[in-house]
């Protein structure tokens, strides 16, 4: 039954979609599908990918390339054996209100298509194909070397040997492979053909708010290692008071690691690499920004801004608990849906975060000086961490994270300034001014 | 000379962009050229459309069809020094600090297009064609039908004979047109092409940000005519007391709106259309939408909650004037820019609404209930009001407008519910609590 996701800015409606990766062998078709799924979730969207081939591997755990060769009926057998234990699993998952799921597996011929189509539609499932269309040799060899080092297929077999074979593998796929729409006979199917990396984009009969959200993030994505680095802003005079939003200035200390910065942020980024310096419109990241070297192009974002506390602006969490103590309770128990009165929610910054993290995803290079519930939720997205941890994450002040994205997850490194600050984290229930120790697992 | 535009969350950086339509005569190119450039310009973006027909007109008023004929030279030259002329417009618009020029011609050669690139690239402006591919034929016949009574070139014309000559002109242009990269030697070029009006799209090699956004936009354009209905919510006791911002509920005629807003709704949507209803999250739009027919679907958006007046929200004018003497005089000054502190500035609630602009593009028939400073911005992309204007437009209560677009323009209609309401509108300086007479001109 589809779930109805309303009050939340994302509209979905009634609608259930299925994507269906489309492509031949080594052609970033995963990673497409866990880019999505990733984006789906951190949208609170439930999302799920169901990759054919870790169902083939209950019957064949390490095929050789014949037995991708179309004329080997016993490979043929397990292989459609394989895609329909997973299109079964997939709708069953939607039975249960699932909503966008994810068919990660060749799906190379028409005859394949045609078959997943009819099966998704008879379950009221709208489809969308995406094709990951490559020719850049360059890629594939990268999607190679990425396959014979991690894939189950070729687990401890010699690297040589597992990439003669996973090409031989790709050969067998080609005989049979047809691009969607090749023949000019699919017109009616709903698809998403990224060439070569995003250099040539084609999107058929797309309509649907949700399938035109997962394209315009599809197209965006940019499938090379990018750097985001993220700091919040220096310690500021609310920060000592255990005081929170505000637009406060920098106290003394966080005056201080305004003027470290530029050291930390040439140390990581390089002398001549150009940067983006993103801040938000609060006094504390601008000043914090203020001595980074000129050439880079700073920008404020409204939608930088710290998670907007309502009433409660300006308030310790001692008075926020005398004062409110029902939303003080409310917002522990739940503090990602807790928006305060007149404020925001984790959930609400998220909404707004979303055109940032799509402009992350296509710039490069990107320095982000904001506030600690907005980096969470930024540092959620990259690090996959689910709503309920992320709101409790311990962000430490003056602190350089720098995030690179990777195929498969995201690579983080932390640069301390090494010049003292408040801990702003706070456990549930305390209304400490500034807690200390601060549990591990944070940022 | 490039100007950054920094603060507004539109990150534009150093690029100018050219866009240069593509495409057949009737096939909506001048259409899209306006879409774009209203757009662009709700979001402070400098764009100006250069119509080549408009400078063909100077030497060539009323030309027939032969005028367009590749063999006719003399028709041949003038088309071209209209060509010459207007590139140069914008390039010397282009050297003023224009960032997106929008080309809107026939553009229909090869050779037509790599002189445009040429002449576009030597002054540092990149270049985006999108091309209007077209084989639609009610749609050919409805743009033929416009422009035999509108274009100047056939006015005082008899429309029959117009029609007749217009496809001739047609005829003419098709012997010599190339689509882009029909012959895969234009692979180069970076381009959008629209096919019959956005069942396909083809993005070639899109990199730039403000590209993009310019891409984004225009496919989920949509050319047949769409409505949308706003309403502000009902009279609410904050209303009463002249108070502005806030959470409150509504008073007892606003209660009464909310009750007769069905039976209003009914009669401008009609009985058995469905109609998808956005509100804010504040209690005064959410109570006046709570008796709509519960087949409609009901959102809530954050983003289109009221404009965040920071610290003085709740205050009368007055109060703010006393308090915050040169706030209240610099808002006066500059009411688009002024950002309340804590707060939003309508260039801030523009930014957040150009979600909602988006989805509205790709939506039929959607009910927004939301605020007047909210109300304001939206119809101020519909109607093209300048950003000196919108945030002084009066917005009745208690009314329901109903917003057409055409290709052209949008049409608007307005009921009132005939339930007493105070005025909320403001003039410059004005502390009154409810201000009446309000000016003519409003909403």
């Amino acid at each position: 039954m589809p779930r109805k996701i309303n009050g939340v800015g994302i509209q979905v409606e009634d609608t259930q979609v299925c994507v269906v990766m489309v492509g031949l062998p080594a052609r970033g078709k995963s990673y497409i599908a866990q880019r999505a799924q990733r984006y789906l979730r951190w949208l609170d969207i439930p999302a799920e990918t169901f990759n054919v081939g870790n169902y083939r591997r209950n019957s064949a755990p390490q095929p050789t390339a014949d037995f991708f060769d179309t004329n080997n009926p016993e490979g043929e057998r397990k292989r459609r054996a394989a895609a329909e234990a997973a299109v079964a699993d997939m709708l069953k998952w939607f039975a249960n209100g699932g909503i966008v799921g994810i068919l990660d597996a060749t799906n190379s011929t028409k005859e394949r298509r045609k078959w997943v189509m009819d099966e998704v539609a008879k379950a009221g499932v709208d489809v969308i194909f995406v094709e990951s269309k490559c020719d850049n040799e360059e890629l594939i060899l990268a999607n190679i070397r990425d396959v014979k080092t991690t894939s189950p297929d070729y687990k401890g077999k010699d690297p040589e040997a597992a990439a003669l074979d996973f090409r031989n593998r790709i050969r067998n796929y080609e005989k049979a492979y047809k691009s969607i729409n090749e023949d000019g006979d699919e017109d009616d199917l709903t698809y998403l053909k990224i060439m070569d990396v995003g250099k040539q984009v084609i999107i058929n009969r797309i309509q649907d708010y949700l399938q035109s959200r997962i394209v315009y993030y599809l197209m965006n994505l940019r499938i090379r290692p990018r750097t985001v680095w993220l700091s919040r802003h220096g310690e500021s005079m609310l920060n000592l008071e255990g005081r929170i939003g505000g637009d406060a200035v920098l106290s003394h200390r966080g005056e201080e690691y305004a003027r470290k910065l530029p050291e930390l942020v040439r140390a990581s980024v390089g002398d001549d690499r150009p940067l983006t310096v993103w801040t938000s419109t609060l006094k504390r990241t601008i000043s914090t920004a203020r001595f980074l070297p000129k050439h880079y192009n700073q920008l404020q974002w409204k939608a930088l801004d710290e998670l907007d506390a309502g009433v409660c602006d300006g308030l310790t969490y001692q008075e926020i608990k005398d004062r409110f103590p029902e939303d003080f309770a409310a917002r522990d128990a739940d503090k990602y849906n807790y928006r305060y009165r007149g404020g925001e929610s984790y959930r609400d910054v998220v909404i707004r975060l979303e055109p940032i993290i799509m402009e992350l995803e296509r710039s490069e290079d990107i320095l982000i000086i904001s506030h600690q519930a907005v980096i969470r939720c930024i540092y959620a997205y990259f690090m996959q961490k689910n709503q309920e941890d992320s709101p409790w994450l311990p962000v430490p002040l003056h602190t350089l994270i720098k995030l690179t994205t990777r195929a498969y997850g995201t690579d983080q490194e932390k640069t301390a300034a090494n010049i003292k600050a408040v801990s702003t984290w706070r456990g549930k229930g305390s209304t400490a001014r500034h807690e200390d120790p601060v549990p591990e697992g944070g940022i």
